[in-house]
């Protein structure tokens, strides 16, 4: 049970047993997992939704998502591939689930390499995301800090920007997920560390997106903020880690990520 | 060769000799299918009718729906992931599929939960589908029964939407297929019905949607729509069936689910 | 080292030392690759952007483009599933890609098939792209012959059109790249051929399209355009041939098509 104290972070990883039964908890409930997400990812997104035993839902349109957000477990937010008509969308479905406590993550793609989406971002943080997940150049940003973000990809390593997540938690209200090499979980006070995974969980696109709507699918199985980024977090990295052993490359390995998405916490203890 | 009748029911499963048969002209055809679909299931149900032998495509803008649904062999419409933008389009392809009298296929997804795209799929039904697939509680609120919809999955047995199923068939005049543990197909009178299948297509975003465009690629290939909707049914039950025995989780099932479509009546008999 | 000097065409392959050359130096750049593409293509052409090495960014908003295609490497534009909003949207990415010297690729699909798109397609011609890739139909069609396009895929050979490429290629100073059983490339000039591939690569949804997306890559990474396409086409057939042999069906193909993508150029020579 790697539960280690050092400096002012806790690390955790599976299979810890409060990860464990958050993990059955979330099996038991299969929360129903709103996500307007962008179009690169909406595939993967809902496989691994499904694969850990989530209910994915995909509704965008602005005419809709107000009223589906509301009767969610939990929403996913992620402004990747964001454009004028689901900008209002993302808008009324933020308001939403603000107005009817459904807890929602708001995962920040690429805002640093682009002012429209800083402006729209900005916006979507008035209505007080339960979860910001992000790269480390993405969450500098929001942070006040310089953004260095190349793309969607994070040029700042997950280190750098420990220390704006726990600000940018304080400033907001959010607790703060940033993904890394090592992820970085605060609330503003405490910081979880998040060891594990592969690097090539970086070779498949989406991973990190879909990390978010687990997390919002966590959220909406009842588990607490913080609680709910660090199973989601663990489960992946875990995942990954096995995954790894059976793929020869991006391709087996995002189907073996899958399987054991669905696999991982079924085996005898 | 599995043909009973219990009821009023008719039992049909691969590899009936009509289902192979064809199966073996949609082969020879590669009927190009025109699909309307949502976000998150576009590129699978793609592969899924290249896999199977079909030939896809997907056309969207509201400016060139109606000439390619006019031109195609056959055309699917699903609702999934409607905006105002592409709710423009489908009502202009549903028109134009049928002054072109080309066979259509409506997928109403979630319609029991949003009232929005109620009013939307009410207009697509004026169009007369050829053939209108769903899972029991979109059937169910299609045929004017209380919808139970949480999300876009079911939460009705197909059993219990079979009168539902044979309702609406009798009212739109399409045919009417329940996706479910079993598969209800039904045009008013007669009632098929498709075990087999395996719950792990439950897990494999898509599965469904890709059902409605392979009902389409059929209707496509010249077979009437109760059979169309049959042999697609069939197919997928057996290609299920087979894939599950190479999967050890949702992610090794898809690919081993698109390699058995493309398989499935290659072997001799 | 299979170069052939035979009528007018050069024949090129994997494992030629200056494809090689070319593939190790975009691992090295992992050049930022701008996609504006369409919905059924965009998840596995990010796969395939980053299983060769290159950074995949799909941003598409008509705020944005412009922004984003002038920080960019490359820049891939495909119309497949082109709308009013996307249209306008690559309108503003090939004139920026333009203007700020972004070497940029467009993708023509179905350019044939559908007036409307055809509009599209000649006012992204205006913008002069570095590289235009179709099949045999789409690039008929643009060096005004009679397109004959079912849909998406190509109905004409892929030698019958190489006349077609080189009247095209001098008409616009773009390279043009025709994909097929064969594929050729053209400057207006010269022209070089790349055989190999399998046709599974046809069972594939958005094989043609991450073709165009990687070739963006490697005139992201400083190739010039002839080389670029070359060198794209022939890791992409390679790629084929070796993904083929552990396969059972299009499902593993793909997956087996991605990892061979990234261990292509790995081993020792």
């Amino acid at each position: 049970m790697p539960r280690q104290v050092y400096d002012m972070t806790i690390q955790l990883s599976w299979p810890h047993p409060d990860i464990r039964a958050d993990l059955a908890a979330l099996r038991r409930q299969v929360p129903l997992t709103h996500c307007l997400t962008n179009i690169v990812a909406s595939g993967f997104t809902a496989n691994v939704l499904l694969a850990i035993g989530a209910s994915p839902a995909m509704v965008i349109a602005k005419q809709e998502v107000a009223e589906f957000a509301a009767m969610a477990a939990g929403v996913l937010i992620n402004v990747g591939t964001v454009t004028s008509a689901t900008a209002r969308a993302m808008e009324r479905a933020a308001a939403a689930a603000a107005d009817a406590a459904t807890p929602w993550v708001l995962d920040p793609v690429a805002v640093g390499a682009l002012a429209w989406r800083r402006r729209i971002v900005t916006g979507l943080l008035a209505h007080r995301p339960t979860v910001i997940r992000g790269n480390a150049s993405e969450i500098l940003t929001l942070a006040g800090a310089e953004g260095s973000g190349k793309g969607v990809d994070s040029t700042a390593s997950s280190t750098a920007s420990l220390h704006a997540a726990r600000a940018l938690a304080s400033r907001t209200g959010a607790v703060v997920a940033v993904s890394g090499a090592t992820d970085y979980i605060s609330d503003g006070t405490e910081v979880i560390e998040v060891t594990g995974g592969d690097p090539m969980m970086t070779r498949v696109t989406g991973t990190g997106c879909a990390l978010g709507a687990v997390i919002a699918a966590f959220l909406g199985a009842g588990c607490p903020p913080l609680r709910a980024a660090t199973a989601a977090s663990a489960v992946f990295a875990h995942a990954g880690e096995r995954a790894i052993a059976q793929a020869r490359g991006p391709g087996s390995f995002a189907a073996a990520f899958l399987d054991e998405l669905s696999l991982i916490g079924t085996e005898p203890t």
